[in-house]
Parts: C-alpha cells; sequence; structure tokens
C-alpha cells in the first residue's frame, strides 16, 4: 500500500510518500515541502499548493491520502490558511476517486511514537527510525507529512473501510 | 462587469451572478445554492462543492470572482468547513486565472445597506431592491451571494487593481 501524506499549510504544506503495509518494514519513496509567498495573493497560493499536489499524485499514484485533521483551536493567526490547504488536498484526493483519511496530531503523534503528545523533534526521530533513513526529514512539516502517511499504513485502511460504509449507507439512504 | 459571488459553506455554498458597473444598473443572472449532505464524507462535499462552481465559471463566464472573506472568530462549529469551502472557491477562480476579491461580510453589509451591521433580513432586502426583484432571495445564503458580487461591482474592482499590483511588486521583487 503506498500511501501520500499531506501536512497542509499556506506558507509550508508537507507532502510524504510511503510505502509498506501492516506489519511490514515501510519505504520512503519521496517527501517534499510545497512552499508559497506570504507576499502572492491567496487564491495564488492555493494553487500552487494544487499544482504540487496533483503533480505528487500524478507521479506516484498512492493508493490513499491521509491529511492532518484541522481544528478550529489551533493557532488562529494561521489557521483559515491551514483549513484552505486542507480544503485544497482533500479535493484532490477524492477528485480521482482516492479515500482519503483524516488524522488528528495527537492521533499520529501516538502512531509513531507511542505519546499523543509527543514534540516535534520525538515525531522526527522516530519518523527516521521507521524509515530507516539517516537524520529525520527536514522541515518539521516533511516529517509531519511521512507521519501521516506511516500512521495510515498502521491504522490499516480501517478508518477509510468504516468511511466508505457509512458513505454507501447514507448514498442507499438518500435514493430510496 | 459580470461578477460570480460565493458565500461559502459545506452545507450551503450560495452562488450569485450580477451584471453591470459603478452607476450603471445592476441585473440579477442567475442565484443558487449548492447544497451537500453532512451524512457525507467531507471529501466528497467539497468536489460537490467544486464540481458547482466549476459549472457556474462555464456557463456564465464572469469577469471577476468575490468571495466572503472568513474569520477565525466565527461559530466554531462550522468553521472549518466554511474556510475548506471557501479555499475550494478560491482555487476554482485563481485556476483560470480570473481576478479573485475577498470581502469581509462587514463590507458587504455597508456596500448593499449603509450599515456594516445589517441583519439578514436588511441584506436580503436591499438585494432585492437593488436587481429589482419580486422578494429577496432565499436562502440567506443565495442572497449573501448576490450581496458579494454587488459589493465587488460597486466597489468598482479597485482592490482587485491594488492587489494585482501588490502581486506583480512581489513578483517583481522576488525575481530580482
Amino acid at each position: 500500500m503506498r500511501v501520500l501524506g499531506i501536512d497542509p499549510g499556506l506558507t509550508r504544506c508537507g507532502l510524504g510518500v510511503v510505502e509498506g503495509g501492516v506489519g511490514r518494514p515501510l519505504r520512503l519513496i519521496d517527501v517534499n515541502v510545497v512552499r508559497t509567498s506570504a507576499d502572492l495573493p491567496i487564491a495564488e497560493r492555493l494553487v500552487t499548493i494544487e499544482r504540487g499536489i496533483d503533480a505528487w499524485l500524478d507521479e506516484y499514484r498512492p493508493d490513499a491520502v491521509a491529511v492532518e485533521r484541522v481544528f478550529a483551536r489551533s493557532d488562529s493567526s494561521t489557521i483559515m490558511g491551514t483549513a484552505q490547504a486542507s480544503g485544497i488536498a482533500l479535493v484532490a484526493a477524492a477528485r480521482r476517486g482516492l479515500p482519503v483519511a483524516l488524522h488528528t496530531p495527537s492521533e499520529v503523534k501516538a502512531a509513531v511514537s507511542g505519546n499523543g503528545r509527543a514534540d516535534k523533534a520525538q515525531v522526527g526521530a522516530m519518523v527516521a527510525r521507521i524509515l530507516r533513513l539517516d537524520a529525520p526529514p527536514k522541515p518539521a512539516d516533511a516529517a509531519d507529512a511521512l507521519a501521516l502517511a506511516i500512521t495510515h499504513v498502521w491504522r490499516g485502511g480501517a478508518q477509510a473501510r468504516i468511511e466508505a460504509a457509512a458513505a454507501a449507507a447514507a448514498a442507499a439512504r438518500s435514493s430510496r
């Protein structure tokens, strides 16, 4: 299973692709960060992020996409841009019919480090260990994107199956 | 000048197209609301909204798009979905190279009613009067989308020109 993890952000949007399965070693395919300048209008910044995500979906053809779930209680100065970027990520995946899952920051931290309140250094170190890298990926957004993808593989796509079943049930209800 | 106003929302996304110019009468071209079910996964809801906006951009070919600026201080239970929908609207317009402007709710209320704290009924009544409609458009999201488009025409695209100049200056700076 190949998963694209996306850590949404307007200034830095982390993208990380890993391949593997539950109980099998995970392998880093690629990791990068799409950056956009705060000097540009927001619409152009979002288009740049969309193009970056679309290019990776074309190139790496993941089986699923995992996006960080954004909460309104986060730092309010950047939260709107983060939410907008997450919307772009969700649509880019869903438009291609790819399963999309949202994982919270604490779910991701717990999955990779065993501690839902792990700090960035700990997450980076665990991502490096899990993927057998020489050093933690930089910047933190890159490590977070990989941690999301790892989390998604390890949760075994169970959440995606539940959501697909719920969507199918909802579709059946609304077509009655 | 033909403007598409978008009042972003996940459950109801208002779309309104008006045509006219500063000092000339405004005309309603069309108004509607894209609705998505809360039973569906968020990614699918956003794709439905994207399709609705794209269909209107294809059909009405506006010269500019006006989107409501969303603030983090709004009702937090729906704010993330609203922000995500607004990101979709911004990208749909910018992807086509259309000028996009953001107007705040109080700018819109002030533009159509002279009062930045006007209530929904007042905004609906003024939209009906300005566009010479028999009754205020329903639901409020439809009226709000038209109010956004009206505001954009009346502000004379001045904001769009300022933003374009700022973007050009920024591009010139970064290419140096």
